[in-house]
């Protein structure tokens, strides 16, 4: 039996226990392993949940817990999220987690300290939600000579972008909407002003080159401005407004990155990503265009990749593959 | 240095072949690895290849060299491509495989001998070219609970049906049409009656299941039949005639498999997969749909999913992760 421990009781934090409880046998079935959620970390109390006993709002607990090899943080928010990965690293224990937050400001560092200490620092649920795409970046893609990744990496923008284009609404009547229905926070800067498709970018762009840039040194624009007449002067010449988030990697070493709205058109297949959906491009010399398209959020499609990540540590414990380390 | 041996300098080892060439100084940056082609098995001479002082007649030459630690397949057809992959497991060479025949007919077989003797045998480029399904089915689906895939899986009927629907010619035509431009072959019925799709959604399903279903059990219907008025009653109403391969994985432990041409609207993600292209739909409980795109064949999009499997197997040479073993 492998023992983790999951810090954040959250909506992603549920998720991983719901599936881990749920799915247990299957995932056994597959993989061999057993995996015991042994202590949670948080500060509220939750004496209805299955594993309300487990637990506890005492870092040092896990920190000292030496049956504990895997945390899975979901805490969202830089800090304390930075320092208690960093804790964990050094405590010799892997670290997956669903945070983007953490990955794109801190993620160069978190990589070498996971090296020296020989254990991995994992983050599929931090891009794209349920869409493999950082697995399919670490291991399939070492051919491929990616020139361009295009991604519609934030579905709240996503979701308003589509409501404006077919129902005609106004930005801030599809913002309310949004928010009544969950898909954006009271406070939507980091959504609707791009914020959190650049860090996912970043870290994207990270991914294909080994070069983490800083997500304040890329052009960011939102969608705040975005009318109901460039939606029809869009949809007039046959495109729709996305929110397309860019990396191109030229020749020369360079990486450009930017955040911006663009008018798509269907010659694109990012143009029939709609709603909340996500969807990244991948253009490889070799490879060709590849889209993996796919919820971008939601409490299981996001627990799925961080227990995708658990298992692909917990499968390799006895020899460590070999993390690329990124630079700045 | 790995030396490794390619079987068949056509189409898709004559693209192992230019990537591992053109792009040596990049794989090595990536991986850390310098990968060798020291032997190349085909019948025919290469005189003005760069490496066709390296092709042999000789399997035994192979075989022998101890040096060689690792085998690509990519003879096409099931003999004698099944009998020298055997003979590479057994000689403990891992082999990976672009040939679809081969895993269907023989996946269980050869999985389990290759575990017989620690060694990997990997396919991804046997379905959908240069689209990493393979990859994330292994790695990054444990916790979806699939209960759906959905493929176009075949470029040469996906083409000819695309054809029909945007430019009204007969299925005739369109077969003339892609023969000419070299997507579909001589003799069509591989293709055209389904059973390249069949071979592919049984691998698939393999992957989500561990068991392989013999693709001639599997129900089997290919595009000869649709004619002009069914494409254009399909278009009436909004949809499109696709080849879907499909499996539906029951509660109960039953998969249902099927090949047949369907009507798809545009609420499916495989409604925009036209022309030459792939698409999977991977549907599950927990990570919702999940659409895999790209160019499902060519050269060097099928030779660069080749290459990722030879790293793969070369960065883990030290220690070998278990292969799942599928049952019939």
């Amino acid at each position: 039996m492998d023992h983790i421990a999951l810090l954040g009781l959250g909506t992603v934090g549920g998720g991983v226990a719901e599936i881990l409880m749920k799915n247990r046998s299957d995932i056994t079935a597959k993989t061999g392993l057993d995996i015991d959620i042994k202590h949670i970390l948080d500060l509220r109390k939750f004496p209805d949940h299955p594993l309300g006993d487990r637990v506890t709002d005492d870092y040092n607990l896990i920190l000292g817990d030496p049956e504990v090899t895997l945390v899975a943080e979901m805490m969202g928010g830089v800090h304390p999220a930075y320092e208690f990965t960093a804790e964990a690293l050094r405590a010799k224990k892997s670290v997956v987690t669903s945070n983007k937050a953490v990955v794109a400001e801190y993620g160069v560092e978190l990589l070498e300290l996971a090296a020296e200490n020989g254990v991995r620092y994992l983050f599929e649920a931090s891009v794209g939600g349920g869409i493999p795409i950082i697995h399919s970046m670490t291991d399939s893609m070492y051919a491929s000579d990616i020139y361009e990744i295009d991604g519609i990496l934030n579905g709240t923008t996503n979701y308003i972008l589509s409501a404006m284009k077919e129902t005609g609404v106004s930005f801030d009547a599809a913002l309310k909407d949004a928010q009544k229905l969950g898909y954006a926070e009271a406070n939507p800067t980091e959504d609707v002003d791009g914020f959190d498709a650049c860090r996912k970018i970043c870290i994207l762009a990270a991914m294909a080159s080994g070069r983490l840039v800083y997500f304040r040194d890329v052009p960011t624009k939102g969608i705040r401005e975005i009318t109901t007449d460039d939606i029809k002067a869009a949809s007039a010449k046959g495109g729709a407004i996305k929110l397309i988030a860019k990396a191109l990697f030229k020749e020369n070493g360079e990486i450009e990155l930017s955040v911006a709205p663009e008018v798509v058109y269907p010659d694109n297949p990012l143009f029939n990503v709609n709603g909340v959906y996500n969807g990244v491009l991948v253009r490889g010399r070799n490879s060709g265009d590849l889209l993996f398209y796919g919820s971008g959020a939601g409490k299981l499609p996001t627990a799925g990749a961080v227990i995708s990540d658990i298992i692909d540590i917990l499968l390799h414990k006895n020899e460590m593959p070999a993390q690329k380390l990124w630079h700045k």
